[in-house]
């Protein structure tokens, strides 16, 4: 008899219930960063990717409605059936001028972008080797293609080395997110290139976290320690975060650009996205690499100094990170979020990470920083964390130790 | 010695080169659907899948503008972790209502609603039966899951069934395109169902082409023949085609949606759509649903009429389709160029689809009409044909024939 494939999807949500692990959707019924409102009541929000505060800027929201005004809303079509439109083109020279590239292509999503582009380079039985903590879409461009995926421990380039090293014949992709996502630490980013170059592997840099945010004029991870095109050979990069949009790219050589543009089929088989969205983004791109994006990265270092010596003084025990994604490990999924709980009772909007996202044992409150957060209200989480802090520790006797 | 990916890839787009099949990327420089502006040349174009013509409508321009003023541009984050909005709420609600289902989830994409769903439900071992022209979102659904993949011949639900029962223990999914976007033909749903149900597989229908522009307020190819949610679980729609913006959702019982919302990972680790493109394709919803659907639909079923009587009267190879893709069959990718470059001449953007898109010897024009062609367009489209085929015929002495 014929298992039925949504009784056991739903078993298997059951089971997530069961062992406390189902994310909770929650609708936020206004925003501006870094403000929520999510049941009628007004958080301040540390949740978003929104690191500059450029999702609400008036540049981007006036460039999407100018925009909207010639364009309409969709592309109609794919980029090679009609859909690309000069906001497109735009934005692909800017993205490819800002990061030094010779190009860069558009896709929809950075998912799209990270499967796309892998599933292009890869065939099966060739070698993908990856950061453990890699993005979720790394892993499944991996599995699309059917190449080898060997995961190396967290940022240890030796045993990325090692796993090279096992076969030295196979064409081989060494992948890792610039800035990960959950920890917020940024890669070995030099020893990385160094092994991709001696060991004939090609490097690709995911710098979802990283573009906008490090780097002079915010062009990204591997700028700021002076890897060029030629180091890292396919770099990736994303609008939803620190440019308040949505979409990715995929920076790299004419040749690269070309032959993604007829070869990734998740950028092939699917619509180019909203014209007046391009733009939007383009105004982002201006934006972040100019005078203003300077401010808001010296404004948004202060406040993650500032978050770090708050949390160093309490004894709270932040994961080691200088980009604004600061992690407060918390150990299991019941402490993360019952400590979110708390915090969103006290006025703060910050989600509790837990597995399957993190590993087991690593859950975590994800505290996201932006350039929008004022001194005052990042005090105002520290003292919340404060109180909390103090309770779990009248509580169980064992105070968090920082790392 | 390792060999280079790099190499590798411009290598196999020397090869594309080689054969006449590398894709040539257009910057289109301005458009309203049907125009478009490329080459400083304004054309006629019959490329879009913009059916309704709502991609320009001054309802979901004016939506997109007023929802950036207060939401801005880009989500932020996440649906689950703070970047699902009010306007996504009211969308997923809406569109869950028009395709009479208890709900829906929200993609970026349709290739990320395809991957996801797939990814979700099947696990490796699996089987995935396929029609042999699904789209490429599917192809790479069952590819990403690591399922048995079995593709049956066009539309052929007897081979389906035949596949099915060559593994009758297997949990299973019969997955279609319920209008198949290069050919316009509409899906057998009615055997399809019907097979599903008596060998319980769980019927999945991808309706990216016929929703909003089929069956009764434009609820889809499965609502056109009266399929509802028990015979269609599992119902794939896209907002990038007749409603005029980007992106896809799934619609189902409460239990798959929920459960997709946990565990589609192109759901779950990726930037929720802007805020504003939801409240277009909002707009979109209401009015293709509405008495302007409806009066759209009429129209464009009057325009398909007329392309089809004309082409027929000059004996021209349309393939046999009641929806608004209108594919010109021309056999070799060569000729198919031809025609489309000689029409561009004229004054028409008329892709040439041709391999791997659509099957070796199987090249073609993928006319596609919307409500927005004035009957007087469309008669100078086949007036331009007219010209064409006449010179073919004069040059080879072979005029093809009506099918």
């Amino acid at each position: 008899m014929r298992p039925d494939l949504l009784a056991r999807l739903a078993a298997r949500q059951q089971a997530q219930a069961g062992a406390g692990l189902l994310r909770r959707l929650r609708t936020v019924e206004d925003a501006a960063t870094p403000w929520v409102v999510i049941g009628g009541r007004r958080l301040l929000g540390f949740a978003g990717n929104d690191y500059l505060g450029l999702a609400a800027h008036p540049a981007l929201r006036g460039a999407l409605q100018d925009a909207a005004r010639r364009w309409g809303v969709g592309a109609t079509a794919a980029h090679l059936l009609g859909g690309h439109r000069a906001p497109h083109a735009a934005l692909e020279e800017a993205l490819a001028a800002w990061t030094g590239r010779e190009a860069a292509l558009l896709f929809a999503t950075g998912y799209m972008a990270n499967v796309g582009v892998l599933d292009a380079l890869l065939a099966r039985g060739d070698l993908c080797v990856q950061d453990k903590l890699d993005h979720a879409s790394l892993l499944d461009g991996a599995r699309l293609c059917g190449a080898e995926l060997r995961r190396y421990p967290h940022a240890d380039a030796d045993a990325a080395a090692r796993q090279l090293a096992l076969r030295p014949g196979a064409a081989a992709l060494l992948a890792s997110d610039g800035v990960f996502s959950m920890d917020g630490d940024v890669a070995p980013l030099r020893a990385l290139a160094a092994l991709a170059q001696r060991s004939r592997a090609t490097l690709l840099i995911d710098d979802a976290h990283g573009l906008g945010v490090l780097g002079a004029r915010g062009a990204g991870s591997t700028a700021a320690v002076g890897l060029d095109a030629r180091a890292v050979p396919v770099l990736v990069g994303t609008l939803g975060k620190a440019l308040g949009t949505q979409g990715a790219f995929v920076a790299g050589s004419r040749a690269l650009i070309g032959a993604l543009a007829q070869f990734a089929r998740a950028h092939v088989y699917s619509t180019a996205p909203p014209p007046a969205v391009a733009a939007a983004t383009l105004a982002a791109v201006r934006l972040a690499q100019g005078d203003e994006g300077e401010a808001l990265r010296a404004r948004l270092r202060e406040g993650i100094a500032q978050l770090r010596a708050g949390a160093a003084a309490l004894g709270l025990r932040l994961l080691p990170s200088d980009t604004p994604i600061q992690p407060l490990l918390l150990g299991d999924a019941c402490t993360a979020l019952a400590w979110s709980r708390a915090l969103e009772q006290a006025g703060f909007h910050v989600p509790a990470i837990r597995p399957p996202t993190v590993p087991q044992g690593q859950a975590r409150l994800r505290i996201a920083l932006s350039a929008a957060h004022a001194p005052e209200q990042i005090g105002r989480l520290l003292e919340a964390l404060a109180v909390l802090h103090a309770k779990a520790g009248a509580a169980t006797g064992a105070v968090p130790a920082a790392p």
